[in-house]
């Protein structure tokens, strides 16, 4: 399952295409992209932080949910936008109030659906933050 | 199961200790509080939506995880506080860009962990616009 | 959202067509069909149940996916076999080692896709053992 | 995270304390324990297998549950049982009537709350037929 974008063909696209990511101030970034997989982080401010210095479970839904976006989106081009039918996500342990990493890994690419893993951590890819699942139903292309 | 917290003990409780949840705006309002149960709802404005008039995954993931909390709340009074430790979230139908109502019913309460479902929806709530289940860890009291 | 067939057309149908269900005894019945919704019961046998006089997870999450498949069958009939994608389960309460009842209600019924909410109890449906929600992938008919 | 029992070890413990795993045959083994993680086989006979040659969503459900279990089992010791409290499993691939490798790895291991991933596969780790999320309970030790 090899990409269709690189990292700046998708950061472009996210730009014309999908403003609303960046409505918190420009937190996200594509990192990396690979086969069958991306990796994103998100540099919490103050929006998206808790009293008791944590990083809301909100934010963290979000950087799940538009990494399993994006990694699909780099692997079948901007042809047919996907969109979420579900996900679920376990909170795994309280994280710093510093920059999240998420690396979204395709499961399966299908025709129709797309399931993605996501992996939410910060110092430590073995002591995740939070995990998640999710699946896309794709519009015919 | 009966609530020992009424709608505005609740609001009051939220506003001190909880205030996170007005950062995009006084968008969120508990309802109503009844046996097992809970309502509350969100006007969106633009933070919550998305381009071609509809209510974000995020800001429909928030509502759910916020009512559930509030749910148990309302249920074991704020002697110790639920953290959510996984949620799946089924996203239905495309939502309008106006007020999501919320009912967040406990499946269980028990001294260690309580599960909540919510039910997000608009006009009908038999054409829900998302549903969601959650689980929750409660610290020892 | 009304049904197609009635009690007797779903049995002779998975008589037929999904024999498998019976495979550890006739243990499971199609009790009712209305408005969006199916009833179903499982009488555990011994191949159901755990040692300390329980039911298993696998005999609930049979009953559940059976359940939510057999709600979808009800409602667009059997022009198109509805397969299941993915199955959130949560265990909330012990059961008993007797009857499972079984209420599937469908959240959305789509072209390509549809969500079933499945609530397992015994004596009291507001005492769950377990509850589910289910998506299924429906092919072109 | 370093296991605490050997593959033996737990497959004599599954034989006296966990003998139902064994009610369809001796078709479950546990293959590997390292760290974090352990692998298990399920050689379907025709009570796990559907008609058009494949393996039954409840037969891939038990595989996951119990593997998650071994898991938790191998790397805390048979002094505190866990028992699932939810479990997401999303059905990816069409499985061929063979052999089924399920590999678990611990997401997070506390001391009230254990979260386990579960990757089903055949000939391919990286084509899973199903891949689930589990979380379970750990009784006070």
């Amino acid at each position: 399952m090899q990409p269709v974008m690189t990292v700046t063909e998708i950061e472009a696209f996210l730009e014309t295409d999908f403003p609303q990511i960046h409505t918190d101030g420009r937190v996200m970034k594509v990192l990396a992209v690979s086969t069958g997989e991306i990796d994103m982080s998100l540099d919490p401010n103050e929006r998206h932080l808790r009293p008791g210095g944590t990083v809301s479970g909100p934010a963290m839904f979000t950087l799940a949910d538009v990494a399993c976006y994006v990694a699909i989106l780099a692997h079948i081009g901007p042809v047919a936008l996907a969109v979420t039918t579900n996900l679920t996500i376990n909170f795994l342990r309280k994280p710093e109030p510093e920059t999240l990493i998420c690396r979204a890994r395709i499961l399966k690419l299908g025709k129709r659906l797309a399931v993605v893993e996501a992996t939410l951590f910060q110092r430590d890819i073995e002591e995740p933050v939070a995990h998640a699942v999710s699946t896309f139903s794709i519009p015919p292309r």
